[in-house]
C-alpha cells in the first residue's frame, strides 16, 4: 500500500502527471509477453523464489518467461511440472539444473538455508517420492533446510516410530501419502508443529487417483493438519517454506 | 447336497412319489409370510443363530417373523436395526432384550462362547460406540467372547499401543471408524490375524457419510484388511464370528 | 523420546522394576473413561489448551471428560460442535462459557494473547460467520490475536481491497468462504503470509454442501494456501495458531 | 410459423395437392446424407454462420458436409474440433483455414464486425489459450470485434486490475478459466455486462477435467453470470455472438 | 475508472490531501454493517436494482441492510430466498410485497418494462414453477415484459410448438426444468435468441436433486443456451435482464 | 400423422379456413389450466388410462386434472406418488381409491385383463414392496394380470428357484431390488422374455440411495434387462404393460 | 422345470441311477472349456442366437468357444465388442463376417426376419452410429426388420418429425444418444410403443462419458421408457427382439 | 511386547546400555535402503511369506528389495503387479517365477499346504481370470490348496449350481467378479464360511471401473461376505489365507 501513497505524494508534489500515475499503477509491475503476463513485483510481494508452472506451456513459451525474469534480476527460478524433453529444449538456451524424479527445473543457486529450523518431508511409501522430492526441493529452493524420512507408511508403525526424533524437533512437516492418507493424521497426532498433507495419485481401484487420500487428510482427526491439491508437492513446498520463514516475536 | 441324494433315493426306493418329491424341493425349507419369506433351513446351512433385519419391516412384521421361527425351534434370533419404538410394540407380544445404543434385540438366550479365541472390537472414537456394539453384540449373540477397545484412533497412538497385547492375541478384529478409516490399517499392521474394517457415517463435511472411511479402509496398505458396508457393524460382526469359528485341522 | 529414555535410566539404576516401567508406558498418559480415553499428557506433547469434540458425545460425557481434565489441571479446554441444549446440560454441573453463532463452550478463562503477530480471519459473506467465528474464538482460546474480516467476497473486490493493510501485515490468514470459494485464491494473491482455507457449505444447488467451495481451495492458483474439512473452523484455527506460535530463530 | 401459413395457403388456394404439403413440411429444410442429416434452413432461422462439430466425424463426412453446405449457399462455415490430420485431409479437396492452437477450421472469408460492442475474452492462465482462441475465433466468425485478454488469474488481481478499461466497456465478456474458476466471479464483480463462463479441464489432480472449475462457475456469486459445458469455447463465443447481436429498441 | 483519476486530479490540484485520497479509495463505496457490507455503489456500476440474498440472513439483519439501502436512495429491492417467517418479522419493520410461491419479496415499486423485448420464461412441468417465478418475478423487477409458458415438457412436444409464436419472437428465454432437462435444447433448437437454462432439483432417484438436469442443459447440443446453479431462477433472470438491456448500436 | 393431413383435407375441400386449422393444430390437443396443460389426446396417442404424476402438485391442482380428465372422457386415472394427506383432501371432492402402501390413488374402475400374459413382479426384500405395489398396481390400471413374487432375493437362492414355473411363464418381469440389485441378473439370466429393473433406494451406506442396485442392474450380465429411475415403479408398470400388450403377427 | 421331472420319473421308473440323476443335472447344461463354461442349453431356455461377448477373451479363446458352439448346432452366433485384429485372427480358422464400424462379427446366416413389426433404431448425432449398428445388427441376428433413422437429435426438431410416420408404426424402438440423451424422452412422448434408450459417451466435457446421457434418459418424463448401460447397442438390440417377439393371444 | 520385556530385562541386569536398548528398538526390524524401507522382523510378526508391491518401483529397486530380503534368510517372497519388462530385468540378476496373466512373480520354493482346508478362487466371466489368479497365486505361495471356479456368473446359474459340493465344503471362498458383482451374493447364500469378495475393473459404461461391483458387493444381502479393493487379488487372497490358517482350539 505504500507504493501507492508514494505515488500519490509523487502526484501531491507536482513531480508526477495524473495519467502517469494511472499508467505507473496500471503497467508496471508485469511484463506482458501475450501468452503470460510475468509477475515482476512478486517477489516483492511475496518474498520468494519466482515460480514458473511448466505444465500447459511449451518450451519456447517457458523460454521467454525465464529470459524475462533474469532480465529483472531474478536469482532463483523454479520451473515444476517439466517433461525431460521440454527441459532438454530449455537446457540448449538457458542454463537450468533438471531433477528427472520430480520433473522440477530449477534456474540460479539455492539461496542460503535461512529458515527458524528443519523442515521434515515424509512419504508413506516407495511411489509417492516423485511428490515428495517435488516438495523438498521446493523448500530447498526457498532457503529451508530438509530432512527426508521416505517409506514409513502407518502399516509398519515401528519404521515411523524410529524417526520419532526427526518428527518431534521439526519446525513444519510435509506428508505425502498415496492410498489411505493415514500418514498425515498419525504424524499430526506425533509432532507438535504444523502439518502440511499432500495426498498422491499413487495405487489402484478404489484409491481413486488420489481422492481417497485426500478425503482421508481433510478428514484427519489430529489437529494441526491442512491439506494441498492431489500431486502438489510444489505447494505444500511452498507453504511450508512460508511457516518455517515466519519471524517470531 | 445330500439332502437332495437323499430325495432322491426315496423316490428310487418308491418311498416317495415324483411329485411329492418335487413338492418338497420347492416348498419346505422355509414359511412364506406373504410378507416375507422367513428361511427356516439357514440355521442348519449356516450353523448360525438367525438374524431378522429390523430397518424397512413393521413391527407387526418382526412379530410375525419371530413367531414363526420360534415354532420352528430357533433357540437365539438377532434382530437388528429396530428402533426404540418398534422394539417397545415387539416387546408386547415376544420377550425380547433390546439394547438401545446399537438399535439391536435379542430373542432367546446368549449361546456359549465357543470359538477359537477372543475378538477384539476396536473403535476411532467415542461416536463409533453405536456400530461396534451392533458387531460386538452379534458377535456374543453367535457364540464369541468380546474384548471392546474403544477411543483410541490413530492421532493419539500411544492410547492404542497401550493396548497391544490385546490386538496382538486376538483370534480376528473388527475395526470401527470413521473420518479417516486409518485405524484398520495401522491394526492390520500390528496384528498378526484377519482385520474387518467397518466405515462409520461419523463426521462432517468430506467424511461424506462414512465414504471417506470406506475408501480409506479399501486402499488400507496393511494387508489381511477387508471391509464390510458403512455402519455395518452386524456383518463385520457375523463374518468375524464365522472366521472364529472355523475348524482348525 | 527422553520419557523413555529417563523411564530406562530408572530401570537401569534399579529404581523401577521391568513389570513397572511397562506398566507406565502403557497407562500413565490417560485417563480411561470407558466411552473415552481422555489424553492427559496431550498438552505437554503438543503445548495447547486441550480440546473436546462434542458432536456424537452425550452431556454427561462432556461433564465426565471436562471433570478429568479439571482434576488433570487443564486451565482451559474448548468444547466444539455442541449444541445449545448440551451446553444448558453441561452449564448444570461445570463453569463454562457457551458461545451459540459457533456452537462452541469455552471452560476455563483465555490465555493472553503471545503469538508472534495478528491473525486475520475472514468471510466471503455473512452466511460464513458461524465457521469463522468458531476459528476465531478457538484462536482466542489458544493465545492470538484475531482480526475479524467479514463479508468481503470476491464479487464485490472493493470491499476487500479496502481492508488490503489488515490483510498485508496478518502473521496468518483464515479464509472461510463458501460457494465459489475463491476468496482464498484472491488473498493468497494479495497476502505474503500462510493462508488457510475453510470451505464451508453455505449455499445451494451444485455448492453440493460445500464440495465446491472445497475443490476451488484445493485448486487454488495462489501458492501458499492449505485447505481444511469443509465446515472445520476449528481445524483452522488450530493450525493457524501452532503457525502464528512458530518460534524465530 | 408462417412457412407453414404460407403452405397452407397454397393448399387453400389449390396451388399445392395435400400430399405435396405433407411432402414439404418434412423433406424440405435438410439433406440427409445417410450419416448426417444437413440443417440447410439453420441460417434462416438462427441467422448464422452454420457450424460442423468435427469430432467424431471422419473427413470423409466432414468433405460431404461441407461440400453440400456450399451447393447450398453458406458463406462462411465453421468446422469445430478437427485433428490437423484431419484437416490435412479435408483441405485436399476444400479450401480452408486451419487454426491448429484452437483445432478449428473456416471455410470462406470472415463476415463483416456488425455487433453493438466488443465482446473481451480473458483466461486464468496461459494453458486456457486453446479453449479461448475457439470462442474468439467463432466470435469473429460469427461477426464480432473481440479483445483478448489473457493469463489475468486472480492470484495476481493487480493484472486484471490493469485491464479494468476493456472489462468495463465490453458489450459481453467471456471467461475462460481452469482449476479455481474464479474469474469469473471477479471480472462478474467488476463488468456490468453479462459474462458468459467456460470451464477448462486445465490443471491436475482435483480439478477433476474441469469439475472444479465448473462448480466454481456455477456457484459464482457475482449476478450476470451463466456457464457453458467444459471446454466448450464454441457454445459460449456462440451465444456471446447473440447477445452482441441483441437488437435495442 | 476516471472516479479514481477525479481523485488524483483533487490531490494535484490541492484539493485533497493524500491521506485523505487514500481513505476515500477504501472507505466511500460501502456501509459496514459489521454482519454484512452493504455496496452502496453497485447500483451505479451495474446499473440494477439491488438485490439482497435472503437465506443465511437473519430477519433482523434482513431489516439493516434494507434500511441502509433505503437511506442510500434505492427505488427497488429484491429480498431472494426468505422464508414466510421472516417475510413476516420483516413486514413488521419494512413495506415489502411478498411472494409466498418463489420465496422473493419486493421493497418499493416495480420499475418501468424498459427492454428491449419481451423474455419468455417456459417449465419443463409444474414442479418447476416456484424457480421459474424467482426468475419472472426477477424480470419484471428489473423492467423486463415477461411471457409465462408452464408445463411445456418436451414428452409432449405438441404443447411446446403451439406456443411457437411466443418462443420465436422472444428477446431472450429463460428455459426452467427439472428431471430430464431436456427443455433447453429443444427450446435452443427453436429459438433464434439466447437461452439461459436453469436445471431444477424437481424429481426423485437419479434426478440427483438437479445434478442429471444441470448435465442435460450443459450437453445441449442446440447452440446458444447457457446454463446457471440448480434452482438459481434469480440468477437466469438477473443475467436475462441484462440482456434485454444490451445497447443496439 | 392422418389427423394433419385430414385437417390439410379440410382446408382444401374449402371446409376449414386457413388461421383456424392452424388454430387446430395449435390448441385442440389440451386443456390449459394455467399450472397444468392437460393432455386430452394422450389416450387415443398411447391408448392408455390417463397418469398423473402427484409429487409437486397441490391438492386442488390435481383435483383441477382430475376434473378435467373426467370431463374429457378418461375411465381410469392413475394418481402416482401422492400422500395419504393429499389423497384425503382430494377424495372430498372426487371418488378416488387410495392405496397407501404404495402412495397411489385410481380414479374409476380397473380395466379388463386384456394382455398377452402374466406380468410377474419380484422383489428381493420386505422393504422393496412399496415400489413393486406401485409398479403392479400400474400393471392393474392399465389391463394386465400380476402375479406377485416377493421377498426372493439372490442371498437365498432356494427362495426364487422355488417360484421358477412362474418365472419361466411370464411375459414380462418386473424385478424389484435394492442394496445389490442383483436379482434382475439372476431372473434375466432364468427368465426368456424381457425384465424390467427397478433398483429401490432401500439400504443405507453404500447403497446410495439406490444407485448401487441402479449400477448393478444397468451392469446386468444378463441379456434381455433394461431399468428404470430409482423408486420408479410406475416407469417399470407402464412399460411392462406396454409389452404385454405389444401385438403378435 | 419338466426337465427335472423327467429325470425324476426316470429314477423312479429304474431307467435312471441316483448318481447318474445328480450327475445330469450338474454336467449336462455346458461344455467347460477351462477358461470359459460354454452354455449349450441358452438357446433352448431364451430360444435365441447364442451371443459371445468377445472383450476380455483372446482370439484362441473366441475360436474355442465358437468351435464348440458349432458342434453343438448352433446357426448364428454374434460375437460382440471383437477388434479389428481378432476378428482377422479368428477369420483365419472360422468363417465369419466382421462389421468394422460395430465391432461385431456373425459367424453363420442371419436368420428369417420373423418378429411382430418392426423395430426403429434412432440416433442424435453421426457420432452415435457404432453403436446404433451394434444394436441394428444384434435385431438382424435375431430375426427382425430394422428401420434405421440417423442423426435426428433435439436440436433441431424438423428433422425428427419428418419420421414421424416411422416411429409412430414402430413395434419397438431403440433411441441411442450422447450428451443431452433428450432423444428419448422426445421419441417416448411421441411413440405409443415401448422404448429401450442407450446412453452413449459420445461427447465431452460434462457429458463425463455418458453419464449425462444416462441420468437423463433415467430421468424420462415420458413413460415406457427404459435405459441400459452407457454404449451397450447389444443389450438393447436383445431386449427390443424379445419384444418384438412377444407373443399375441 | 515380549521383545520389549526382554530389553528392558537386559537393561535391568545390566546386559545392555540404555542407549544401546533405545537404539535397538528404533534400528533393528528393518533395513532401511534410502527408497524403501525393507520389514526384516514381518515375517515373525505375521508369520507370512514376504511380499513386495511391484508397481511404482523400478527393476533396481525390486532387485535391491529382494536381494536384502534374501540375505535375510526368507525362503518364498511374492511380487505382485509387475510388468512383463520389469520382470525380465529382475530376472536377469534374481531367479524369480513368473505369471504373466496375473503380472506376479516369485522367489523361492512354494511352502506346503498347510492350511485348515481348500479355499475356493471363484470368478464371475472369464475376464476376471488375471485378478483371480493373483488371488489364486498368493494363496499358493502361503500354504493352500485351491479350487479354482471359473466363468460361473450368475446369469447362469446352473453353471454354479453344479459346483455346489466345491462351495459347500470350502474352508474360505474369494469370489472376484466385474460388472454386476452379485457372484458374492449368491455364493455368500449358499456357503457357510466367510466369503472374500473382490470387484474388478472388468466392463464399460456405468461399471465404472469397478464402482459398480464394489457397491454391489459392499451390500450383499448375505452375511458373512466382506471387500477388498478394486482388482486386489492378492489383498483378498492374503486374508483368505490367514483365515484358512486360523488355529482352533
Amino acid at each position: 500500500m505504500s507504493d501507492i501513497k508514494k505515488l500519490l505524494e509523487s502526484v501531491q508534489s507536482g513531480n508526477l502527471s495524473v495519467d502517469d500515475a494511472l499508467l505507473r499503477i496500471k503497467e508496471k509491475p508485469f511484463d506482458d509477453l501475450g501468452y503470460a503476463v510475468v509477475d515482476l513485483h512478486r517477489k516483492v510481494r511475496q518474498g520468494a523464489t519466482e515460480v514458473v508452472y511448466g505444465a500447459g506451456k511449451s518450451a519456447q513459451q517457458i523460454i521467454g518467461i525465464l529470459k524475462s525474469l533474469k532480465q529483472n534480476g531474478d536469482k532463483t527460478v523454479l520451473v515444476t511440472r517439466i517433461s525431460p524433453e521440454k527441459a532438454r529444449n530449455v537446457q540448449e538456451e538457458i542454463d537450468i539444473t533438471y531433477y528427472e524424479v520430480s520433473s522440477l527445473a530449477i534456474m540460479g543457486n539455492l539461496p542460503p538455508k535461512d529458515g527458524n529450523g528443519r523442515v521434515v518431508v515424509a512419504t508413506g511409501g516407495t511411489s509417492d517420492i516423485p511428490v515428495a522430492e517435488e516438495a523438498a526441493l521446493t523448500l530447498e529452493a526457498l532457503g529451508n533446510e530438509v530432512v527426508r524420512i521416505y517409506d514409513v507408511g502407518v502399516s509398519g508403525l515401528h519404521r515411523l516410530l524410529s524417526r520419532l526424533d526427526d518428527i518431534m524437533s521439526a519446525s513444519v512437516i510435509v506428508a505425502v501419502a498415496g492410498m489411505v492418507g493415514a500418514l498425515a493424521s498419525v504424524i499430526g497426532g506425533l509432532a507438535d508443529c504444523p502439518v502440511i498433507a499432500v495426498p498422491t495419485s499413487v495405487g489402484y481401484g478404489t484409491c481413486f487417483n488420489g481422492l481417497s487420500a485426500l478425503l482421508s487428510m481433510l478428514n484427519s482427526c489430529a489437529s494441526g493438519v491442512s491439506v494441498v491439491n492431489i500431486d502438489n508437492g510444489f505447494g505444500a513446498g511452498y507453504q511450508a517454506s512460508m511457516i518455517n520463514h515466519v519471524k517470531g516475536k
